[in-house]
């Protein structure tokens, strides 16, 4: 693994769970831990339960007892260590979103091509996908319980920088995160909104805006007299509109700056047979109104989601007791790790991850035009 | 008052209640009720309470005994009634939207100015305003509650047409309702916006769609053989983003395609400060986050909005005890006689009525452009 | 109608409304108030819009152009003007609880029985029985959608004299309230867990307890130096539990001391199909879970008790625009009527009033006697 | 760790993840897990990450890898191997309820006096004290928050058994469990209620029932011809009153037969400065109502107890990422880890636990005794 900030501890706890959890073919051994700082990248080995300690990915890579490489750096080098860890024959999940550019996402959906040739797999790390309750309304979209889609609705909304003088960290950077608001928050939204409906965005239109422009450099709050500021050069919100395939409509929020929201991400799929609806504050429940009942018997139903015969719940607990965010980061190794012993492609591919960039390159794109509708390439 | 469907039950609801609840200085006398049908007017009177029956707006208007004109047609009538009245030298009360078009809603407001001038009044009947909670609403941010606006998202869903058999309704036919879901529902969320942020919208970028393209004539169901069917020339749903004067974001989502939305009007305002949300589904209840307080304590807090201290309830019941929708008419009327006794202006006014009709139309102009962001004239 | 002040106000908006919105085969007139200050009741006449005033209540029931009483003052003048009306061959409806004690209840409910032969006819005031999602909840018991009852929970909390400074107000009086948490809002909680249920409590074991057990004297707070205090004679808080008649258990919790619980009537109710609950503080409301889907499937689901098939709903508005807590008493009123016409008898009658007066006795009796499971006469 | 079914999974889980997420000055080893089945519980070890597997109790306790012993079997094996483990100088963490009797649990509590003049430390699993809301809540009423306790209501309701053919398993047979609804879900609510309030009750009134009285036994179901049933020898359902030290009133209802509600242990409690209230079903959120602001602008906020200053949450993930029922696991290892490092008693204590106990048997002499008022012995 490579890197070791919130996302390594996150996948860490995903690594060392799986296989004790979930009756899996393979079990997955921790073997090295990657990062810059020798001190920090051993500390976080022995507290996360890593074998071994890397300082150069490059090293990592070139380990015999390496498989699988899982990136968890920020989105500036994914490129680079994917692509040099699937020309190195080994297995790759990468962190979302795939990269921080459209070019760099396709040579990455390139060497993924090219690696599934020689029986490698590759994945984008879109955990959400694996929340039960997401993959339950998956299922019962597939199962027509919801019939003709006509809306996609999804805000994913948090707060952590409404105050101007939280200092400017590299998710407020572009050259460090690609952009705002929209690749963080963004990107999973319209992998959701796309995976959930079954279809992909055709096209959109979008407003972005970064309230705060400047910021106090990290560190530099204490520093007495007036501190050091830097420019923000990433989006704070993007909001977009956009059609589905099938003609549907979909809305889309992200935005850092919706006070009391810390990380609410909801969802809601409207067909002509039924709705769907979902909060990330809430992830064990998922609503479902099925329209095809008697308006007098009918209203959105509350689905615990943590059945046996709900998504990943076989191998947890008895009905009513929920999971948490970092159980999605089990299921996501679960898979991985199902489909590399069955050698079967694992979804998300570099490819959809490529297609969400597209997206937001179009967001982007329309953002810059006076909101146009723009066009999303196939 | 002319009109006696929906509107006109609602509206006498709020006619015979008001001085009955509250202590208003002129007590409204229900003198007559207006409707083409000579028998169903008549039934309308007797059933509603009110004194006298016209067959002809311009009879009523006649009457020595009208001094107010409650406008409650389809929108296609409203600019010739309401300014005949206005000249006749009533004080005139005019449903939403004001109009069908900008140059009515001009002509509305060119009256209205004049009337003002001989000391009468006109409002526009943005009745939702009167909800106590979003009265409060109001109140919180003019007080400063939320401090320096971020977003305001609103959404406006219900589901009465998802039904692609249900008939061709006057509301689905331009002519006679103007637009579709967004002059009926958009129209409330623009209003709503704009009042609660104490500001204007300056651009709109839109999308609006109408998913079902013809549909059964009215009574036309039970013919037997092929029922005759007509087009839908209105829109099913509209979605538009958009700029407010400060730079605080705005999204709109109307729609009548939200299965399992009856009347699902929610909104919300994230500031730097705090933020409000509301559910009109839960019209009594008032959500807000206070983003000064320490992190570990806070959360949004659900008021109750039924204390003597909110807006209207000094007159109604204990806390706790709860209003529905009629009672928005009932306030309605009770703020329009109040500012004929006190000789001051009620709002909204026909003013602001136009400048609604003016975003609706740049949103419509957005839409047939490509989404363009499309300036609102002030 | 005899008394005036807050159940005065709320059966005035009912009877003024009542044929306003339902067709009905009467139409009540309002004919006189009663109440002892002269120029008080004259303002409420004018006020609620009855056409004449009395002070003296035997006046009002010796008047010819009244065929109906209502009697809405405090439990202690229930029985003596109630059992007159009666004799005098009126039409009774009287607030809840029926009385302060069984003797006097008794007394009423033969009156009821004497006068019922002579065509006259006697509801008890249990409004919330009319709510429309109770009504519903009601319907869905009877056609067995929650199959065999297990369970009835209900709680009916509220908040107002949590502050030991709150005076002490005749509803903290014995002689003029009877009892307390108990009568108030425990009377209201036992005849709906029996309603719904569709069955009768054959014994309780009850706790109660007074937290305050001497408060100051109405008007006494602001006359300087030490106020005047006064003991409260009746229970802040009510606990039992009890079998009903099938053997499924039920519990009750009623208070005036759960801060932030304004009018939280809470019910539930479990059986072997199924599950209902609702909470009067979102009244338009019914959660319903059905045990006999597949688990996975399966949820409590929120039914907006708004569509044109609900109980009182073919009168009012569109679904999702919501009722109110005065609403309860126009539909009451309508019942009265319907019955009066019908030459039926309205229920609740006296007999279902005396025997929720058994079971607060039987409450009372076991809180005397160490909670000891106490029956309750059939 | 004795026993490796559900206890033992959840169990494993907390021991497994503790040291790798928190920053403990010792770290668990899982040396050995024990079982009677010598396939299965060699089977449980791989799985679950324990290095050896023993087939009697005995022989794990007396391993010389062994300092801390992990009791996880059903209650009537708790006191026989909890005080053995204590012999032998070993740590003790034993699961809820202490045991099946008072008599044992006493044993108990005496075992781990003596054990503690020797620095071992002992604790009953108690694991929902760990959920990070109700931590939280602790540390409100604590400083004071709600001000003087006046109600706390209890209720913990499942129905993995409304099903009249749910077989017989151990949980309900009193021989192996002790109790039924009582011991299993009433044990959790007394502990917490008592937690919470920082008292302990002082007497209750109990109701207890056995809606279903014979079952298929286990296995039988599937046999053909009438299935061999049994006699169900404990309580479904329970529900009892009580008092605090302090005054304050208590309600409980704990059951098995409430259908729609999987785990759905919801608590409150209300004082005369706030209240507090918890859903396990929504374990992240936390309800406060501060009873001390205005009227007009409070209600009962939902706090998201994933914020860096609340219990436990230092060592998770940023605020709105929620966690789940086995967390309560990992903070309950950590705990007990930190306690053995420190030489301080770990919280709750076995006689925390007998105390429960006491608590259980005084509602079952209740129950028997048509429900009279039955003390607590101190």
């Amino acid at each position: 693994m490579v890197g070791y900030a919130f996302m390594g501890a996150a996948h860490s706890q995903g690594w060392r769970t799986a296989a004790r959890v979930f009756d899996l073919p393979l079990r997955p051994a921790m073997a090295a831990i990657c990062g810059r700082d020798p001190d920090a990248v051993r500390a976080a080995a022995d507290k996360h339960g890593w074998a071994a300690a890397e300082t150069d990915w490059r090293d990592l890579i070139a380990r015999d007892d390496v498989q699988l490489v899982d990136v968890c750096t920020p989105g500036d080098s994914h490129a680079e260590i994917a692509i040099a860890a699937l020309e190195a024959g080994k297995h790759v999940l990468c962190e979302k979103p795939l990269a921080n550019s459209v070019a760099e996402a396709e040579a990455m959906a390139d060497a993924a091509r090219r690696a599934r040739a020689r029986g490698q797999r590759a994945m984008v790390g879109f955990n959400y996908r694996r929340t039960p309750a997401i993959a339950q309304a998956r299922r019962m979209v597939a199962d027509g319980r919801i019939g003709v889609l006509r809306h996609v609705r999804v805000t994913y909304l948090q707060d952590w920088i409404v105050d101007p003088e939280f200092p400017l960290v590299w998710r407020l950077r572009r050259e460090l995160a690609g952009s705002g608001a929209l690749g963080d928050l963004g990107a999973h939204i319209v992998d959701l909104a796309q995976y959930l409906a079954g279809e992909r965005l055709v096209g959109v239109s979008a407003l972005t805006e970064t309230f705060v422009r400047d910021r106090p450099l990290p560190g530099a709050a204490n520093s007495g007299g007036a501190a050091a500021r830097g420019a923000v050069t990433v989006d704070d919100a993007a909001l977009f509109t956009g059609r589905l395939a099938s003609g549907a409509l979909a809305s889309f929020e992200a935005s850092r700056f919706a006070a009391g929201r810390k990380n609410s991400l909801r969802i809601e799929l409207n067909g002509d047979h039924g709705s769907l609806a979902f909060d990330l504050e809430r992830l064990n429940e998922l609503s479902f109104h099925d329209h095809t009942a008697p308006a007098a018997d009918s209203g959105f139903r509350r689905i615990l989601v943590t059945e046996p015969d709900h998504p990943y719940l076989e191998a947890w607990w008895p009905p009513g007791h929920g999971l948490g965010y970092d159980h999605t980061f089990v299921h996501q190794a679960r898979d991985m790790v199902a489909a590399i012993a069955a050698g079967t492609d694992p979804e998300p591919s570099f490819e959809d991850g490529l297609q969400v960039q597209r997206v937001l390159a179009a967001v982007e794109d329309s953002a810059e035009k006076n909101c146009v509708y723009t066009p999303v390439p196939a």
